[in-house]
């Protein structure tokens, strides 16, 4: 941590300064300029509030100069993580597709489009069967009997599962039939539940909040590592900003952020980030091409009957044929579909 | 719902459009101008996802002209919200103040904090017992044995409680404790939450999340209020914006928005919004000459050893100062605190 | 436009409101709902501040229906505009590249420089002779000077010229010496600017503000238009947004959303939008893959000297291998380098 | 400026990056810590581009600890800026009001409204000859003759002339009918235009950039201190956020914030903050009470003729009722109006 003096501070200013710097636990090294007086201040904790020094007479401002997170940090582990389940490795080495549905609506629903899924030569298959609806009167989901049926469709054309939580009461049932927690981005901030599942081993997917910068998402991946899960990737959604035109702004400048302070892989949901089918095409190329580890994207046989999200999912012959795109993007940067 | 067509649109495009609004329950209108052919659609569900109608062919722009919340609308209830607790009154009558610490930390802290607010005349006495940290490392409150300290100070000064809630399983030890529940920023989307809330008869606070717009904070408290809940009031405690030198965009302006929109009241927290306490006190003035129906102050009498957010509290002389000052405001506005 | 009146209007403020309307020259079509009552108001002027109605007592909203942009709007033009300077052509067929220095700063540096740019198969050659920084203490261009070192250079190499006008009395030399007029994102709303460019006949490109939203940007380019210049073309430079690890928020979003209102082309810059060398060659191949009709990259053979925004400039070798990436993602798409 | 060293950063790449910095003239001191080696570079010039130092190996992040404004800030004067234009002293010791029209229309209403100016006691009175319109179709302005109509009502009434400046080449005429110059929020940013005001010795007032950060604000001051003007003062008005229930969101957490970093009296602009003519009363008393040193308030005696913003300007009645409450909001913080 630094501590620059105003250039008018007293030396007893200072000196009150740096003891209660020492009385915080740091060891203090000042040094005078010509113009500014500068106190480094050595062995801050990952959680120090430096508002306690910025409130101090004399002092003009405080720079943490080490990341709030640890764990979670490049600096920490230089090797990316990779996270293997059953036959699925997400890492940086090759590009997963995660396909599905937005909601699990009913046996047939899941059937047809694990087969899309599969015959895309994605792995992973989504589906919500608790549902976070900004409305509560809109439709909130099969809860366990919805579970049930994405199990046996995944099993039925060898995919792996992956589905949203919550609230902490659900990862029994979840645990038992997913392979992959999904934390939404308006729970990227529900501590509580981070906690929880940082208790499990259950891989996670943790999106970002819509108004999450890059550091505070390193922080809530931190908080399921600190608890001991150690098997998390994150997933860039979009954020928000002024526009009004687009859904969300889809921040693709954080992938190669976060692949620079962290060693965490890194997907995209091109489909919650615009929220509009004809926009997923191209936002899903730019994500591939913009280094993503991994994409997320919502398809649906009949979007104008589904149940959520109907507007922005693929139908399933679009979904193939962005794939045969998204295959040929891969190769340009010299990297391929899992 | 109004749907403007295309102006190069085919009248079998106009069918079918018409034809899906029926088959969604909607009465259709159909308008021919000069230049654009509109359809305006009677009968919208509070939930219906307008992106349905907008992806399809010959639609160029698609508005819902009814709120997305109703309970929390002032077109359902025209007069403002009244909510009684004890001798307390919240309402758009007279401005509540609540005050006390961050966090229960210990006896003495709750009870020289309690004092010093029966001292200023405030009636609600807020402290955390269950904290959300942004660190994993951070203090993570005492727990129901701080809602027992919080409780019995409260008693001894004849103040009511608010503190807040962070899980669906912290209902009942809250509900026994507390006078009112608060809802943080993180937890403004944590649906789950919300939904158990609303099936307690507690008095609850919501505070605005950084990125929620006004619409969607009253959506929330909509979450509340249909599942059976009347007693919700609003706290604005600053947005997220591209400004750094600031911790969060106080906004104000939202104060006369939501009373024209809404019936339930809305206090302002300057203390998280500005996280200084050098600014709490003009943004404090600013509330309430905005109109706000109460304010939340931080207040700790040894911030410096406090374990959470010590640089924003005032200390109690502080405090007493500005509530003075903060009266003389009201007056000039022809309010006055309770 | 559409106006709906509230819940308890009465007759008489339904007979006023549609009184005004018909004073500000509208055709009124009026609707009574079971729930609502909805005015229409058809042939609003591109300019109409609809705020004047909906101050009025009895309005609940008021939406414009059609957009205040006219002469950029896809509906006005439905085929791709095209711009041809010499033998490049600017157009949603090919995609052109724009590159060069920051700044002009001598014979050698812009020589060297444009050799590379011809050896890329780019056509365009950028470089600033007026430079718009942020701090008055900042090199502010060579001037004049400068622009007859770009345009030697770039004849010498057989490209044509882009470089950026910062007010009105620069427009003799700038069209002198210059194929394409660059307004920068600071400039997208010095609407004296856009009028005295509008009377010129040279092609502009317009980049897009820190906060424009996109129906502020087709306005912007609306300026232009309406003023006789119809050869403007856009781009996508990066948003101001919450986010502090990244310089500005690349909205690639942006992208097929103009595609879609306008029939202007778009370029994207990701130099500018992410201000660091390391982050350049991911955003490149995301805005191409986005769909792009156009980039502008910033190159410098001693970046480390560079007298402006060094840190951003790709190296020559760098510069000419993601060239050979990119032609490779354009292919992957259907598209194809100019 | 502090540079801290990556943790895995070798011996030579540390002294690279002193040797660099000694290159660009900065005095190095090297503090080696437990963890981290950090560099200590004194002498920074206010236009060092911190990113030469962030992209070169082994530095981990660079933090400026120097504004990059000088004469603007408190560090360079201490005491608050005091500006006397004939009887009227702008200064943080009286709050005074600007108000008027929007536009300049004709005398009568230039007459009328200089008169209700003059009656609430305020002294200076605005109104627009040259006016940036988002539309290039609408009205733009009386130019010359609005200038002479403007400045012939104040003469009448007693009051100072406070107009907008658009392009260099109206700084004539402006200055010759005019006391203070005004900067528009679109121009925040227009250098060209900054500098030339820069040279004149007329008081200028910078509005608040759309997305202009508090330090960008006070660098847009310093261009216009840096060529020898110091009759400078600011002028909040609303930035732009998510928000889309209000025009802006008006930031009045930037005054105690500029109050603290510079010497210059900061005004607030409820007026165009809100865009609504009900929610200017709430927050013009909000701006007083959060500490301006003077507030702008639109007002027209027919607002729904008004040629521009009439949505938005009060009724002579309700801006004189309101200047009561104001005044006395004023005397509660121990203030009093100019």
């Amino acid at each position: 941590m630094v501590i620059v003096i105003k250039k008018n501070a007293t030396e007893e200013q200072i000196i009150e300064i740096t003891n209660r710097l020492e009385d915080y636990g740091f060891d203090v090294h000042r040094s005078d300029g010509r113009q500014r007086t500068i106190l480094g201040a050595i062995g801050v904790q990952h959680d120090f509030d430096t508002r306690k020094i910025k409130i101090m007479d004399g002092v003009a401002d405080v720079y943490r100069i080490t990341a709030p997170y640890k764990l979670a940090s490049r600096s920490f582990q230089r090797e990316d993580t990779q996270i293997t389940i059953k036959d699925v490795v997400i890492s940086s080495e090759k590009i997963n597709m995660i396909s599905g549905p937005c909601s699990i609506e009913n046996e047939d629903q899941m059937f047809t489009l694990a087969e899309t899924v599969a015959k895309s030569g994605a792995k992973i298959l989504r589906g919500g069967a608790y549902k976070p609806r900004t409305s509560p009167y809109s439709f909130q989901g099969l809860g366990e009997e919805g579970l049930k049926l994405i199990r046996k469709a995944a099993d039925e054309f060898g995919l792996i599962v992956i589905t949203e939580i919550l609230q902490i009461d659900q990862i029994d049932a979840l645990t038992k039939y997913a392979d992959i927690l999904q934390v939404g981005a308006r729970n990227m901030q529900n501590f509580a539940l981070l906690k929880e599942i940082g208790k499990t081993r259950t891989p996670v997917m943790l999106k970002r909040g819509l108004s999450a910068r890059i550091e505070e998402f390193l922080m809530s991946a931190e908080y399921v590592l600190a608890n001991g899960n150690k098997e998390v990737f994150l997933c860039e959604r979009g954020i928000r900003t002024f526009e009004t035109m687009t859904r969300n702004t889809f921040d693709l400048s954080a992938i190669p952020v976060v692949h620079e302070k962290s060693h965490l892989p890194i997907f995209a949901d091109p489909s919650h980030a615009t929220g509009l089918r004809s926009q997923v095409p191209p936002m899903a190329r730019a994500a591939v091409a913009a280094g993503a580890d991994g994409l997320m994207i919502e398809i649906h046989n009949e979007p104008e009957k589904a149940l959520s999200d109907g507007p922005q999912a693929l139908l399933p012959d679009e979904y193939l044929d962005l794939m045969d795109e998204l295959r040929m993007i891969a190769k340009a940067i010299g990297k391929e579909f899992a």
